[in-house]
């Protein structure tokens, strides 16, 4: 009952099995390459215009006690993935923690751990961690606007749902797996996508109307926005053909916000071609937006200095743009808050601030 | 176009106008009365079943320019509530925070002091923050099983959802009003509520098909429920006549996850009828389960214990159950989170752990 998927995913977990079996037969220490996750080892890719890991590697091998543990921990995680695909069933990353209970010495100790497994297994399957029927706890964010997609649910039925007109006013809630054996997106009136940083912000534009009056799609970022959200935008962004605009708070962690959804995020550089939208444009808060609107603002903390600082040597900053945002920044020690933009009244943000910013883009 | 409910808002609140009017008209230093919002305040109301605050009064005056600061930003805040009824809006917390930049000395110094405001003036004039159009930032969570409920959507249209067939796996989402006006529950056949803690543990029971197998309502509590969520909650425990049981980890503040459901919390006292389920039943991790299950566990921190000790003299905590789970837990120094079942496999849960729970107290 396998589908075309599960088979290449299970194939390729086999061969990582079959390379530590061989080397362990040959009288060899078994090794592992993988490629060294960090800042200085992202690199552009400009076939898929996003960033993604670079040629440095890391090797894993079992000479040492601690090695030979994660090795272990790797098959006995392999073995709960192969019998997830074969039951049909999917856990989250901290129910495989706890299964790992029963592994004796390839038991995790510590979460950290166990994700971090689950991302080298993407890595060296190249596969992705929603193959593995692993899921995170928390759920992705809601929709609404005029797309309608299908949804195979749990019980193996299709349910085509119009995220406008088929939902309540929480909109649709996207699900850990939006993979195209999971979700096909079927048909889209929307022109443009809101990807929005908060959920007051989120209600605000729905309560307002503003999908419906410039036929926006609003989607839910919920803070760092969850892999189901990104690989969702993503596709709309490529199979509907339509721009995607990110609207964040103006503050060192939004901007970050925004390059996961554009250029990937260091822990997910191996799948920032399935992830990001290197097309995304930025709407959320400027320094200048903040000085033109007289925004209420907050002083910058210690934390936010260190991290505005730290994005000028991060590589998805490096244009001109972002460089001279983060600069006055920087220079005028204030942050704000999207909702901030409450201060001219209710309607400003959707009377004003985003017909004005999409009219600069050439959306509207 | 205003509806009876808000007629009957505007005239409350328009009640606590008057009254300092009418004080400043006669040369009085205006004052407005408040139950005193602690814990030592709370008693029991046998009437409704919950805790509700007692006789203890606060006294706010104008005799000192923090007190009149306070007054005014009431007022302001009164008359920002008057204008969103009558222009059919809603806000944030957030959003009047920021709104109050335009109100001069009745500016807000702090978003807690916002919310705070907000729940003053549900006590003192008997409606509810819902009423007042002023919402959470955070939406309410998710539903998965056989009820049928309809909407009124932002576009005053009626919308019919059965939360079992028309959604995603990701479930219907509850909006932030809950009240008769926005949601009416139409039939249902769900024999009782499950309300779940964790995402990852509301997912393992919708993967599971434990809503199908004992037509059971899934609700995810998502931590320390939103208002919407507990009202739902009571709305369908009232109208289907159906039991509500409430699956958490074990540890302290699930325990207060549990009472804030059951018993109402402190900083909701005042409206502890309209959100609290009274017959709720504790289904989450106790110490005993630990030890039957061998469960891993955690070691209690020093908050942890705090927690646990004030919970002894915590009015909600004094039945027998309680205090010898407490103490319990407090002898073995460990708590454990729900998905911890999972070192059982992942079918534990629903195969033993829930039926054997649930059969004990007489609901399966």
């Amino acid at each position: 009952m396998t589908n075309e998927r599960q088979n290449v995913t299970m194939e390729r977990l086999t061969k990582i099995v079959d390379s530590i079996y061989n080397q362990l037969n040959e009288g060899d220490i078994p090794t592992m390459d993988l490629p060294l996750r960090s800042k200085k080892n992202i690199e552009f890719d400009p076939r898929n215009n996003v960033w993604k890991y670079g040629n440095m590697q890391t090797n894993r091998t079992c000479k040492t006690v601690k090695g030979a543990m994660m090795m272990l921990r790797t098959l006995h995680t392999i073995g709960f993935i192969d019998e997830m695909i074969k039951t049909n069933k999917s856990s989250t990353l901290r129910e495989m923690y706890y299964i790992s209970e029963g592994w004796g010495n390839g038991k995790f100790t510590s979460q950290d751990e166990s994700n971090l497994l689950a991302e080298d297994l993407e890595i060296v399957s190249a596969c992705m961690r929603e193959d593995f029927r692993l899921r995170p706890e928390e759920d992705g964010a809601r929709v609404i606007g005029d797309i309608t997609i299908s949804e195979l649910n749990r019980k193996g039925e299709r349910k085509t749902i119009n995220c406008r007109d088929d939902v309540g006013d929480s909109g649709y809630g996207i699900p850990f797996n939006v993979e195209k054996e999971k979700i096909t997106i079927k048909s889209g009136n929307a022109k443009f996508i809101v990807a929005i940083e908060t959920g007051g912000m989120f209600d605000r534009l729905v309560e307002n109307g503003f999908d419906e009056k410039y036929n926006a799609l609003l989607v839910h970022l919920k803070g760092q926005p969850a892999r189901s959200t990104r690989r969702f935008i993503k596709r709309l962004n490529e199979e509907l053909k339509i721009p995607v605009t990110v609207f964040t708070d103006g503050d060192p962690w939004s901007f970050r916000i925004f390059a996961s959804v554009a250029y990937g995020a260091i822990k997910t550089a191996h799948i920032s071609d399935y992830l990001a939208t290197p097309t995304s444009q930025f709407i959320g808060i400027t320094a200048s937006d903040i000085l033109n609107y007289k925004l209420p603002t907050d002083k910058l903390s210690d934390q936010d200095i260190g991290a505005l600082k730290s994005e000028l040597t991060d590589p998805r900053f490096k244009d001109e743009f972002w460089v001279s945002e983060i600069e006055a920044m920087l220079g005028m020690k204030k942050k704000a808050e999207q909702q901030a933009l409450a201060k001219h009244g209710l309607d400003f943000v959707t009377d004003k601030y985003l017909p004005e910013k999409l009219t600069d883009l050439g959306i509207l």
